[in-house]
């Protein structure tokens, strides 16, 4: 088995041979950009590690790992013009590049070029791994959708918000792994079990960076910490406050959702006292571990050797020990 | 054999049960609202059609000409955001009745849903008929990216456009005779065959449509007459004349296809003048004509009983013999 950086930099190589441009360029150029941004590959190293835990030599995979990192950056490209984004990863998004229309119809394309590439895989493997990747992409697109309503929605739910980042974030991460290992054409329990690893994760992984964005050290988390503040993000820290504080904690919360000062410094941190005080970041933590706890609890019922898991026990401890 | 009339309406029945809003209603209600806003459904009753010309029960055929029937409506649904287009068959756009995000999210819903509703395939039809969709669908793309392109070019020949039309419109025709032909599971002389009938007559079809857009009878055309002449629109009529005008007329054509008067009646009446002095008009139904000829030639050599090859005869002459 290799480390991530090596299945890292092997998926790297292999993306820069298989994404080219080609003509009508205003098609193509904006794919090869978006993809040329780099970001973690932390999907698709997955799908290659998980291929070879099921004893398949990731280079089987690549196809895969590749379908889902395009597939990602199509949902990039498309959540950004929504969003009115003007910056990924540093650079400019594509429709600030180009413009909206470029963005709208190479995202299109980079969706269909992701089901192409499954056609490397035979018949009944490729049926699996597009289905799979089709009831995926939808739940991502709902995801997408019930995002946008919450931000006019006055009656989210707790509830609502995990399916929500579910939907939006951690099924795509469960489809990488279950994309490995239906490469690796593995057992249907094996199957079922690393994508709900993956899901399990994925939804602490979200859980946490939510949880960043407010607490965050501002010297090393990638984003600028009281984002979400800034913009009235209804988080899970946020909905928990409400839940927990008294009234008239939680009117002040509200009320500091609806004003946009100039300056966000003190409204960050009323924000998160009203956080703190209320004890929603407490619980926030202790909602980040009971799903990282749950997901290691898939993983060790998986029944194959203790050495073999390792990779994904040490991927999922690297992801969640980021930097409170 | 049922008629064309009778084809529609068992699709359209089908259509009726199977798109229904769920849950996110914002995803799934612009969805419903397009597909039901009617049009001629001649793409999937050529689905349809096929399999029975081929021996098959048309509801075998049924989810894949409800797959093309959606996708056709994908592309139009981000086609009249980058058109910027209000009405779509009379009705509101759906970025117009909601907004270019949901037009956006809900078609990227619809690219996805038409793929999922290959699934009640077994394996290899499922890939055949997947890959065959990938193909065109990515076709698609490009042609859109060509028309796009064509608006700011001026070098657009002659075999440029019609490979632009070829892509944006007559290979989804071909795509979905091939359809049938895939799920009755024919011969791959047979499946290529009715492909290229409908990729010939596709593009007859639209070769024909430029030409009514500006020659045809305007108490019985769809669509505005003069329309594309208004949108300085580089069709085969304009670009015909430029290649067989003195210079004079080119560029007085030229001229006018950089005016827009408040009143346009003057500036249509002048180009169709042109197209017709230059001797464009005449080539265009030339060529309409060698398209249609070549497509009933491949429908003549298709192995299989004459009386068989009638639905598809009499769909190709019902196509084009519209009023010019």
């Amino acid at each position: 088995m290799k480390s991530i950086s090596e299945y890292r930099e092997a998926f790297t190589a292999y993306l820069d041979l298989k994404v080219k441009t080609k003509e009508p360029e205003n098609l193509y150029e904006p794919m090869e950009y978006i993809l040329g941004l780099g970001g973690k590959r932390l999907r698709p190293v997955l799908v290659l590690m998980t291929s070879e835990i099921f004893d398949t030599d990731y280079k089987k995979a690549l196809d895969a790992a590749l379908a889902i990192e395009i597939f990602h950056n199509f949902s990039l490209v498309h959540d950004d013009i929504m969003d009115d984004a003007p910056l990924r990863r540093g650079n400019e998004t594509v429709h600030e590049r180009w413009d909206i229309n470029t963005g709208i119809l190479s995202g299109d394309a980079m969706l269909i070029n992701a089901y192409q590439l499954f056609e490397s895989y035979h018949a009944t493997t490729f049926k699996e791994l597009a289905q799979l990747f089709t009831k995926t992409a939808i739940q991502v697109c709902e995801g997408q959708q019930y995002d946008i309503d919450f931000e006019t929605r006055d009656d989210v739910s707790i509830p609502d918000y995990i399916r929500m980042i579910e939907y939006k974030t951690a099924v795509l991460v469960g489809a990488s792994l279950q994309m490995g290992a239906i490469v690796a054409n593995t057992s249907a329990s094996c199957k079922k079990a690393v994508y709900e690893f993956g899901r399990l994760l994925g939804i602490a992984f979200q859980l946490q960076d939510d949880y960043l964005d407010a607490f965050g050290n501002p010297e090393t988390f990638g984003k600028q910490v009281g984002g979400d503040i800034i913009e009235n993000k209804k988080t899970f820290l946020y909905l928990k406050s409400l839940e927990t504080s008294e009234k008239n904690e939680a009117a002040q919360l509200e009320h500091l959702y609806t004003i946009s000062p100039a300056d966000n410094s003190g409204k960050i941190e009323a924000v998160k006292t009203l956080f703190e005080s209320s004890g929603a970041a407490e619980l926030t933590r202790m909602e980040i571990q009971k799903y990282t706890e749950k997901a290691f609890e898939v993983l060790e019922k998986i029944d194959i050797d203790e050495a073999r898991k390792l990779p994904l026990k040490h991927f999922g401890e690297l992801l969640m020990n980021r930097d409170v």
